[in-house]
């Protein structure tokens, strides 16, 4: 089965609103193994309403519309669909008795313009709307010899969402008779990577075709491959996954730090929790960043003491106790004054880790011998203090939100190490 | 003037990634009085890209592609433009050499893949692009004796948008001898609002038509309306949004902290500077997000000079010195506990102000009597100790993010309350 998706709206068009309702479609679609060859967006005008239709019914077997049915004269598309499919809109009682309670819930008065809503095209299965007046409906017909199926939602997300999810969708595929398929989606997380480079390493793999496909996907710091496995057997699409999996694990060599929801956040955080470890942090060019993204964890409070966060020289002397020679002899930005943040903080908050970060985020700053982006990141547990030198690019932004990956990035491979030496 | 969209890429066929580009070319060619009347989207696939291109150049005089470009056997959008367009492709030397400047300033190793991006159309007007390696071109041409405009972008976001507006934009309004129009926009911002209670204010405006409208969009904590005039004549265009911007500014009463690229932690920060004040923040339940915020701003180690993240009980008495009855007595998440800190932090790093964050992010940890999205935000001028509480909705990150915004909000009418006085 192919499905082409129109969203319909002038404000669309304008770039006044973002189209979440397209991918939402199309996410939901996936997961039933529908392809979704085009999607297509279109102003609030019949007449070229009526011409995507046609292009998308002689093309796709289901043709999903979303937006333009309030009870304004704007809103035509039932009117361009009446037009298309040659099935007058009648009124349906059913609807105008529902949108006349919904009104009533949320005291709202009903004008003569409800009516409008209620004209729907002959034979269409309705679907009343919780979440607001416009129904959803789903049309099958036949064209051209074809079987073809017309899926109408209205256009905010919070009432298509539920109605496509709990009431369109099982129907079309109990219409037309789609058999359930299994989805396994394994998305590999990746910290501190550049993508060209793991892109290079899975090339191959990248060029898969479904069944089982691999996409690769990157935020600052961050790149994700996602597997994707696709069979009417369950255990057939968890073995395809999993095999996957393995091969990618395999080439690329223990970089990947989690897997779907988890972040990195979350797995440094179990990790801590696991061995019962505590941590506390020092930062200064990162300004919070990498204390805010640990207590994005919920529960965080079980291993996160809590931080200092060092913007001006004086704290640093102060608060963390850096000697001031220290900071005069090798300078704020230095590997000596990361190393010492990361061991006064842990020593302060008698933690078992303590992180050091000191940089120069930018855009002003930077020198030739400490440029914007340079970045000391250390790493203390009593025993020894590593330190990291790294060099970033990109915005203010960009570079604040790399060191705080890498940062985290530094204390989950340490926490690894620690477990592999306690397992020998 | 008419234009097309065509955004390439199977994973937003999939929804693996939101069409975030359709939306930022349509607003830069609204402002410019190009009318968009569709926006499609393809996947990687030569047959139907060339298709796309076929129904693009037959009803729009503007074809703009984005995605697609990248070196791998996956990106194909040349290939269909040079079959479409009947050009053959060919190295572009400049293209080559940019590209190679580009990977050795990140310290990549060229690989043969490279080539694949410098093939381009003949006759191309080619973009070289600073934040990756693919370029954008701009294709004039003529087609059954009409004049059309092929433009090519990278699918990154942050390479794309740069190209579109810095260069391929002017470019075709001087090519296509679009009679320039001169836009005045003004983003009016507001935090700690509600978007329906602004929305009710102006529910007249947000109906206006071009060439005077009014938009609204909102994130969490925030609110931005955003007046749009445009007209030939730039004195014209500023004077009418201007009036406009004053008929909102009276009805929305002292609710805008900023205009345009402003944001609270940039007028915070000036206001800081300009008063010569300084600050520094202890927080709890946001867990560094303030002092993030607030370094976010380029420069603000002139007037921040730190924080403390106090997560933990323990930290809260041993480093902001909150007395431990106090914590017992009120508990953690209190107004006394807020004030403390915000008095105790202002005193040890000697700063002008103090902020004090405590509360409850959840989705654990609530109580009937202290439910999750409690925050109490307090406020230490060494004179005065305020103290806000608040109860904030959403998840975990929802609240966080709003605490923190109302926190900067709270001391952005605190400066602009004692400005006042100083001018009494």
């Amino acid at each position: 089965m192919r499905a082409e998706i129109i969203s319909i709206g002038t404000e669309l068009l304008l770039g006044s609103i973002l189209n979440t309702n397209a991918r939402f479609i199309s996410q939901r679609l996936a997961e039933h193994a529908i392809d979704v060859y085009h999607q297509v967006t279109v102003g609030d005008n019949v007449d070229r309403i009526v011409l995507c239709l046609k292009t998308a019914a002689a093309r796709s077997d289901i043709v999903i519309s979303s937006g333009g049915l309030g009870p304004t004269e704007d809103d035509v598309t039932l009117k361009a669909l009446s037009i298309f499919l040659g099935k007058p809109l009648v009124i349906h009682q059913p609807t105008y008795r529902a949108i006349l309670r919904q009104l009533k819930k949320h005291k709202i008065g009903a004008t003569p313009l409800v009516i409008r809503q209620c004209a729907i095209p002959q034979k269409a299965i309705v679907f009343q709307n919780k979440n607001g007046t416009a129904p959803a409906l789903l049309i099958p017909t036949v064209l051209n010899q074809e079987r073809k199926y017309f899926i109408v939602l209205p256009g905010p997300p919070r009432e298509l969402e539920p109605l496509l999810v709990q009431k369109v969708l099982p129907k079309l595929l109990r219409c037309a008779r789609i058999k359930r398929e299994f989805f396994v989606v394994r998305s590999l997380k990746m910290a501190g990577v550049v993508e060209s480079q793991i892109a290079e390493k899975v090339t191959d793999l990248l060029r898969r075709k479904p069944p089982l496909t691999v996409g690769i996907y990157a935020r600052p710091g961050e790149v994700e491959l996602k597997v994707m496995a696709k069979s009417f057997s369950k255990s057939k699409a968890t073995a395809m996954a999993r095999r996957l999996e393995m091969e990618i694990r395999k080439r690329l060599k223990g970089k990947i730090y989690g897997v779907n929801e988890e972040t990195l956040s979350s797995v440094v955080g179990d990790s801590l929790r696991k061995n019962k470890k505590t941590l506390s942090i020092a930062e200064s060019c990162t300004g919070g960043l990498v204390s805010h993204l640990v207590t994005q964890t919920a529960g965080s409070s079980d291993y996160f003491y809590g931080g200092v966060v060092a913007y001006s020289n004086p704290i640093k002397t102060r608060l963390l106790f850096i000697p001031k020679k220290t900071v005069k002899y090798h300078g704020a930005v230095s590997r000596a004054v990361a190393k010492k943040m990361s061991d006064n903080v842990r020593i302060f908050f008698q933690t078992d880790y303590g992180i050091g970060i000191t940089g120069i985020a930018g855009p002003g700053g930077g020198s030739p011998k400490k440029p914007v982006g340079l970045v000391y990141i250390a790493l203390s547990d009593g025993q020894k203090t590593l330190c990291e030198r790294k060099r970033f690019f990109g915005s203010r932004q960009d570079i604040q939100s790399r060191a705080a990956v890498a940062a985290l990035d530094l204390l989950r491979l340490k926490l690894k190490d620690q477990q592999k030496d306690q397992v020998r």
